[in-house]
């Protein structure tokens, strides 16, 4: 299949270096359906990182685009505040349903950044107004990944992009060593207003897994400590991890449950930005009070829970509901898991894990002498072949749509193994 | 007419002290028209407000509404790196035509504030690769508003509502008196890598109308000593200042266009999240390298570019073109300056500004003596009266969709008349 040059060259790609785009052209999709892109020679391409992540349940589900469609005609917009519009509602009712019991309350933004940002001005804020004004640190974890924002940036730890923003950023104490876990809440938590993780799997920082009782044992220091949890489940949330969240595996009682969660990607089907933070009563309730006493949460955005955006998300919710996608998708699963097993056979890839929907390997790279970036070579090589993949540097990993067919495995895995021996000989 | 609470309250409103929303329940909106927003018992109300400044050609716009239903059914969503699609080369083209000769990339991000912070993190990263490290701030006018994530909230001067967050926020040297500018960028300019401004308008920071000359003077001073300058148009763009963005008033020549311009609500006709941070070749160029040489700007959203918000975008600037919008939108735009001229007679009104469609006063507050906030009993009288307007604290503007009728002008300024007299008494 033959890539396709874009039109113009007026657009500055995410996560680029410009300069490679004449060597690396990026492909021009015209439409697609399911797990599948199209280019406009009709040549398709197997979406193996549902397109960063968002399009969990694959493209343009019938459902969800109608809902888009019909909302646009009826209710496009409104301001949120002094309006609200029954989608609002709705998509706060079920995502509270399921989410654990202890959180009650949503505030919606547009993307994950965003989520991110509104936890942790929440966290600050909290603190402030419950008699720990000293309680101002954010702490997260290393190589952690939050989102591109200034404050999101700030609790992340891919350090080695941010060298010219650093004077921007405010400083985040890490949590470097899950075995010292302990010392460091204790040695941060007089000044620490809450701690932000991705559940289960650090997914930008290298889809590096960890076990369900650090964050067991997280939530009870923390709660002995009066410092929030925060889960980033934008990545993990909508079956990414084999359960409609990663803290469902952790426990949802109130013992284990997160004071705050962010989501997002998922949330709309895949389909448009919109992000919510959800929290708990005890912190909603800090915020309460006469105008005067200055405890309102002044944050919010233009298209805060776009009428558009809570019709896709409703529509993806109900099919998540109505045709049981976490209990049917479980068959597939463990067959992606039981391919990803027995890959890295006769291929240079070392570190094998996995999770749910997630699969990865660190590249043994024999051309490290060459000094050539194996992660470009591979995607360009992947797109011949109608294979969307993309390492992150070092790391080749699967996230594909969680509703992909065995014969959409097979090719994802058969496609990267002829990949993988074309270029690494 | 009668407002209805809304059935659960799980939500929580941006901008809102929610102990008072017993008080002042949201009104429920079921779907919109034009100007026009209805409840679920029928009742219109006149979005005198344009949504949060989003809705610049009202609610609803059949075309816009048709681009989004088609597109949804097509391409939803596709990763913006290694794929790109027409539409984003559409927008890009389109809003680039617009724009003064010297803007010459685009990158998307999903709102106003992420457009800021994507503009910040290119200025210091523009310095940072261009032989002057030390110019790490960023300057912005007192009392600005750029939005309210970390980076965009640093760069705001609405300090009050900032407490909490203060450890936070990086520092931002403020240009507090247009007659000072040339000391104050003098002062600052070796260690200043922009200066961040809304063009002519300071809307959320008061309705602050500014001369046209300061900001050519700042441009002047800029080009001098090495400072890029941000127009924020996020606000100001698609026809609110008279002209489709302010800064045609000011000048489009190399001499005074700025280096970067941010924009979002009336990008997609106010119908979903999308935003642009439009830069310069001069800024493009100084990330271009080989990948090892870490130039790379290393930002961007899961939904960088939606295709369903290009379908959106892409319809909404055709009705900009192909209705001539900006010209036949002048005999009306002079009808509102009209009655707002002559509005604030025998009513507590004082310091009459306006500038194309805003109109702003602020409020004499007789009750000030009464300790009673006038803003949300002005909010909630007019909505029993079918309007829907929300002064900032203290100030009372209009800033409706820029398609408004005369008709529609005349029930705006009426109403509010009634509202006004009602409970000034």
């Amino acid at each position: 299949m033959s890539t396709n040059t874009p039109k113009n060259t007026q657009i500055w790609l995410p996560f680029t270096q410009m300069s490679e785009i004449t060597k690396n052209p990026p492909i021009e999709i015209k439409k697609a359906k399911g797990a599948w892109l199209y280019d406009n020679n009709n040549n398709k391409y197997l979406d193996a990182v549902a397109s960063w992540w968002v399009s969990a349940l694959g493209h343009n589900n019938p459902k969800i685009a109608k809902a888009i469609g019909e909302q646009a005609k009826k209710l496009d917009q409104v301001i949120f505040a002094n309006c609200t519009h029954t989608g609002a509602q709705e998509v706060a009712k079920k995502v509270l349903n399921l989410l654990p019991n202890k959180l009650q309350k949503v505030f919606f933004s547009d993307n994950g950044s965003t989520a991110v940002e509104v936890s942790l001005k929440l966290a600050l804020q909290y603190h402030h107004q419950t008699g720990n004004p000293q309680k101002t640190k954010i702490m997260s974890l290393n190589d952690a990944y939050h989102g591109d924002t200034i404050g999101a940036m700030s609790v992340s730890g891919t350090e080695h992009f941010f060298a010219p923003y650093k004077p921007m950023l405010f400083k985040s104490p890490k949590i470097k060593n899950w075995n010292k876990l302990e010392q460091t809440i204790i040695k941060h938590a007089h000044k620490t207003a809450a701690i932000i993780v991705e559940p289960l799997i650090q997914a930008a920082g290298g889809m590096k897994i960890y076990h369900i009782k650090h964050l067991q044992q997280l939530a009870k220091l923390c709660k002995k400590h009066n410092v929030l949890v925060i889960y980033d489940e934008i990545a993990t949330g909508f079956g990414r991890t084999g359960t409609m969240f990663a803290m469902d595996q952790i426990g949802t009682s109130n013992l284990y449950a997160p004071d705050m969660v962010c989501l997002s990607k998922g949330l709309t089907g895949g389909t448009v930005a919109m992000s919510i933070t959800a929290c708990s009563n005890k912190i909603y309730k800090a915020f309460l009070g006469p105008y005067s006493a200055n405890k309102t949460f002044f944050h919010g955005h233009s298209y805060t829970a776009n009428p558009i955006a809570c019709a896709a998300s409703i529509a993806t919710l109900d099919i998540f509901a109505n045709q049981n996608i976490i209990k049917n998708m479980q068959k597939n699963m463990q067959y992606f898991n039981d391919c990803a097993q027995k890959f890295a056979k006769n291929l240079p890839l070392k570190n094998f894990r996995a999770l749910g929907w997630v699969a990865a390997w660190d590249i043994d790279d024999v051309r490290k002498s060459q000094k050539q970036r194996l992660s470009p070579i591979i995607t360009k090589t992947a797109l011949k072949y109608g294979l969307l993949i993309r390492p992150l540097g070092n790391v080749l990993y699967f996230w594909p749509p969680i509703t992909l067919t065995k014969t959409e495995i097979d090719f994802m895995f058969n496609t990267t193994k002829k990949v993988l021996n074309e270029i690494m000989i």
